[in-house]
């Protein structure tokens, strides 16, 4: 029997999440495990919890512009905050989990590393359906179909379905890991996991 | 001329600037640095800042509570959450500043390291008249005359100026360091601090 999956929960707009997704699969891949990758919306987290984005408070958002690109950089990201931050994302997390129902993980998880790079190297706003359209096109996907798609109240659902499964396991941000059942909050808890992987519960 | 000091600001009720107030000396010292130890009240800068305890959000709550005590074993920091957690701490805050102003920076840090021990590795409350009169005994004071001291409208003033002057500067949390200028926040910025320190601005 294999180890468990890493659980990924991620959101299209979360600077720290795109940072974690350039470094979670080869910290599994070391230890023997692969990645679940969940695109989830923050913005639900945050209304069950009454947290709001962190750039939503005086000094905490200073200082966390300023954190994003320094905590790329110390991880070896590129990172570029984009003009248009923080931005709505259900389309492309409506996308993902199509990908991820109808095609397999594989494609999902390409898809999701295709969009944040997009977003917080090239710039391109995810919230603009005509940007998105073009993203797909990039993806080798039909424009058309893919907007049918996160237009599709079936895929709505699923990512209600999703983040409420999420909410229901105290998921409140993001990144935000679990591995063998144990939660990990943070692009920062990277240490953390990977005392956890090498050793086990500490 | 040697190289500024590592500014510390901590709360006497934040779990996180207790685990960082036991290697922020060592680390200091491996890049020889000093370190400026500030205590300051959460309470007067989540006013500011609009900005809560962690564990006063549902799901974030429990979660913190779980973290608290895994980064203490993740850093090697004997830490048992207190019953009565979080605690107003202006009282032990105030003692802090007078002993820096009459005695030196080296006492102040004592009395720091004293209370947070106290706090979190043996559960005394240190928001508790009693308990911190002892504690103060404990540390060679004069009971009376340390309650003097918190009682003090110029002791309390004292720490209000350091608040404020602590939120001017940006300081939105504990713990919140600046090295050479560049602000730092959390517990788990030890990383990309250290990296600071080894190898200047990155």
């Amino acid at each position: 029997m294999s180890a468990p999956p890493i659980v990924f929960h991620f959101d299209f707009s979360s600077p720290y999440s795109y940072i974690a997704s350039e470094w979670v699969e080869a910290l599994a891949a070391r230890y023997g495990r692969t990645v679940d990758w969940r695109a989830i919306l923050l913005g639900a987290t945050f209304q069950v919890t009454e947290i709001k984005s962190p750039v939503a408070y005086p000094l905490k958002r200073e200082y966390s512009m300023r954190d994003f690109e320094r905590s790329a950089r110390f991880a070896g990201v590129p990172l570029k905050m984009p003009d248009n931050f923080p931005i709505p994302t259900q389309n492309a997390a409506r996308i993902f989990w199509a990908l991820r129902d109808d095609l397999g993980p594989d494609r999902a998880c390409q898809w999701a590393r295709h969009c944040l790079r997009a977003y917080f190297a090239r710039g391109v706003d995810l919230s603009d359906p005509q940007a998105l359209r073009a993203l797909a096109v990039e993806f080798g996907l039909d424009a058309d179909e893919t907007e049918m798609l996160w237009s599709d109240p079936k895929r709505k659902a699923r990512l209600k379905e999703v983040n409420d499964a999420a909410i229901a396991q105290g998921v409140f941000g993001a990144p935000f890991f679990f591995v063998d059942g144990e939660p990990f909050w943070g692009n920062d808890r990277r240490g953390q996991i990977e005392r956890w992987l090498a050793t086990g519960p500490f």
